[in-house]
């Protein structure tokens, strides 16, 4: 776990980092990970090839069938990521809304999401509780400077594991504060010890988001969440060499939703299962995404 | 939750009741049945217009990143049940394996899955821990005939409404043990007082199951699972007048994970979302399933 | 659990109604119920005769070995308050703070404890997240009045069965704010459809809650938990006319915790068990309580 | 975690290794464990000095009300070792009786229970599912010798930390097989890698025990569970020179149980608490155990 946490620390950093003119580093595009809402998601994930899994909760919250307004309680959210972070090898990175209370809500969190093996924790800057940054109307509350500081402190001060992600979110754009806030809070969140600043957008093009980046002087990577504004590649995201992670937000959720959606109506026409089997993952490759074949071996080895 | 019982009751015995030949009946098909692996896929399930879901221990195993041998707790399914059951207007049919143990954890299971809101389960004649009937060369120990009539029994002596469904389903055929054991063990199962008689088979085409139903004379409706069968369609199974309800045990997960699992080879290889957005659910389609609409409505009549 | 239900509902509000004075009302005396931290404890509460079972926040928080700072989620509260309503026949008392957040999470919380089987809730009036009212110098802010009474009404609007009780919990002694504020929220909270008023208070005689209870015209009946001034005997909140219910909210945990610190230390001291065996519960004992003459039935039963 | 499960295999092992005849070692008496039912009563466990706490089965079925009969499922059960071993820094020795089902399952519930924090896993040689071995006329099916050892070795694989202890528990002299067949069970336990040998006995005097550490010739140290034989003193089990570890199995749910009916009964007469006060914790000492005081702190120094 330690060694996943530093490998994931490195990566996030390393596009970040000032880079001499004549090198080739290693990796000059920032990480990626995508959301995932269970383990088997999350697989799918480290299969495709991303730096780590987004325990969203968004997907989370939408897979409980619940709205993301802070139903699904630290409890449950904890659960899945124990759970990913137990049956895949990537970086779980957490989202913990607003670390479910105050700063000693945070304490107990970043002690309980660390402890079930997640590499980094997003912490947000809005009251308790939430509704979800992309609801139209949705209110947004940000939380004053000063105490959401001691939510940074407060992680910081809780984690064992120095390579155990600090990621302060500010949703001073999505609130309609402007530009000038949100570099005033990226700043002090930095100030506070965060070692990676998500700046959320709900702008449909990434000019925002880009303006912000130009701008940022706060000394630590910056995070986005491009769902509103896919037009940001990774190529784009790479240019302001300040971006250290993207994360795609919600697609593992939309996805599944849509196909089961195509799958169900088409089955209920037909009456039969025949027109879909084509299109769905086989049987054979849900036994090997759960490990059937370790299962033979276990079972040879142990059974008797 | 009384009348959601009395009425999937009432669905799944129609096919099997005799009907006058000048009647048009309500219902000439069995019930449909979808897995469903969490509280969104069941409302994806029920808004497709099946009669109810189906929470797959294949399914649920499978999305925790788990092999489907016994691994998962009753706890954990359980919870996925309760809140399926929460979720949904639809009956949820609980694939409970052996009953996780003897006839005594049986009645634990039963009391605990009635409580949880389920509409019925299904309790299958294997010794515990089982492995997935589907895997090439599983072993297949079938529980005493005796022994699982007394399960059966402490099944209803367990449920409080008599509209729970208490189903049994036999791996005679999965086994091997040929037709005439599994009419024996349906016939056994049906005089000790289960509601219905799952009969599942791997053979890939309808033929083994057909012979069943044609032969069978236990007086209960038969379940069929035409996973490995789906040449099975409504009307044929429809056509046998034994058939109570047809279970489509996986199609869920497998339309899920294809799904991400071609959405993620995209994002990975373009560097953006902008190739999946117009394949995958929208934003807003989450929103409408979580019931963000009724959100809206909540705050404004009770936050001040 | 609706008969359990509306038992409840009709003795809690039984000592407050008028009685003509020739009458000899099988109930003169408030309803009692003690705390309870696990489905044990509230069996012994069963067993001892008391009214029903308090799923006390603070006694579940400290079994957990957490301070009752809101640390303790929804779900995990809400799992021992399902287990004690499944194993004992009480009433069961949901303490649930300020319904963890605001009244959106107050709709949610009450779907959830009334599925699970609780008879009640008690809701108060401060911020999330809190504090344990009982801590020197603790933080008590309270609630906006309209914003209380909106969750009031959530709750209303949440419930299912008319008799499941929402209790309306007010801090206001607590807080300093003064009797006549704590009236004019307690009239508020009724106004807006409180079953009833729990006054809480830490005064260490009686006259506080007293002087409330005198003055108290707001038709509901009245909830005490006299932890800080057990003077108040039964027969002094009898005669006030106006209590409907006491909560004796924290002495199980205590009992047994004192317990437990006098048998370590003599087990440690002694280097054997034989100094305790006299005064703890013999193994029998616990085998009774956990229902082993009912296996041995069920065995006889159902174990072929 | 690593330290604290080395030290206690250093512990346990200690009294067991020859010591030349001069030398003083710190440790001459075996280790000491005492049972705990939830993570407030492992604190106690700590603070009364024993060497690290029994998550026992049977006291966790029975805080649970629920007969210690293999209803408790194995995520309710991780679920308070992983509390434990959060809220204390005491090794938690983890009672999963016979591992939730086959070598598969162990492999499974090591994993979980390793990641879960705790020290060591106790596994029994009994059929799933289990009775508790203390119930008069309780079935002792006893696995087979081969297969039992195939858990063993299954948990040996599956362990990630060295350190962490695999104990097999042998159920063969409850079971009425004989001295010789609980040598013959313990060597062949001890050749597939267990770390200790826990031998279980029902008789009323140590004379069993004794016995059969006389004759051990298995090279590792011996268990024991002086529940029924509580005339074992720690003088005694010392005196064999090869017991490492003594479990208290039961005394903690026992001593609290024993109280809370007291103090019930108590309060129930008197219509008021002034009796119990005396005798039962304060209400500041739960404070203390759930460490207000560090609350104080943090709130100081992270609130803003």
């Amino acid at each position: 776990m330690t060694s996943t946490r530093r490998a994931f620390r490195d990566r996030v950093s390393g596009a970040h980092n000032a880079m001499p003119a004549h090198t080739t580093p290693a990796h000059t595009t920032p990480a990626r990970i995508m959301a995932a809402h269970n383990p088997l998601s999350a697989r799918l994930v480290e299969e495709a090839g991303f730096d780590g899994a987004w325990a969203s909760g968004f997907e989370i919250s939408a897979a409980l069938g619940l709205p993301d307004i802070s139903l699904v309680s630290m409890a449950e959210h904890l659960e899945v990521v124990r759970a990913m972070a137990a049956r895949t090898r990537l970086p779980v990175v957490a989202d913990i809304d607003t670390g479910f209370g105050n700063a000693l809500n945070v304490l107990h969190a970043v002690r309980s999401y660390e402890a079930a093996g997640a590499a980094a924790v997003v912490i947000e800057d809005k009251v308790f509780p939430k509704v979800t940054s992309l609801v139209e109307g949705g209110r947004q509350d940000l939380l004053r400077i000063a105490e959401f500081q001691g939510k940074i402190e407060a992680a910081r001060h809780a984690r064992n594991d120095p390579d155990f992600l600090i990621i302060a979110r500010t949703e001073a754009l999505i609130a309609g504060a402007g530009p000038g806030a949100a570099l005033e809070r990226g700043r002090a969140y930095a100030a506070a010890g965060a070692d990676l600043l998500l700046v959320h957008s709900k702008s449909t093009t990434p000019d925002e988001i880009e303006g912000f980046i130009a701008a940022w002087d706060g000394g630590i990577p910056i995070v986005i969440v491009p769902t509103a504004y896919p037009q940001m590649t990774m190529a784009r995201a790479a240019a302001s060499g300040r971006v250290g992670l993207v994360i795609y937000g919600n697609h593992a959720i939309r996805a599944a939703v849509a196909a089961m959606q195509q799958s169900f109506a088409r089955i209920m026409a037909d009456g039969d299962t025949l027109g879909v089997e084509g299109g769905i993952a086989p049987v054979g490759e849900i036994f090997r995404l759960q490990g059937m074949d370790q299962v033979a071996r276990d079972e040879a080895a142990f059974l008797r």
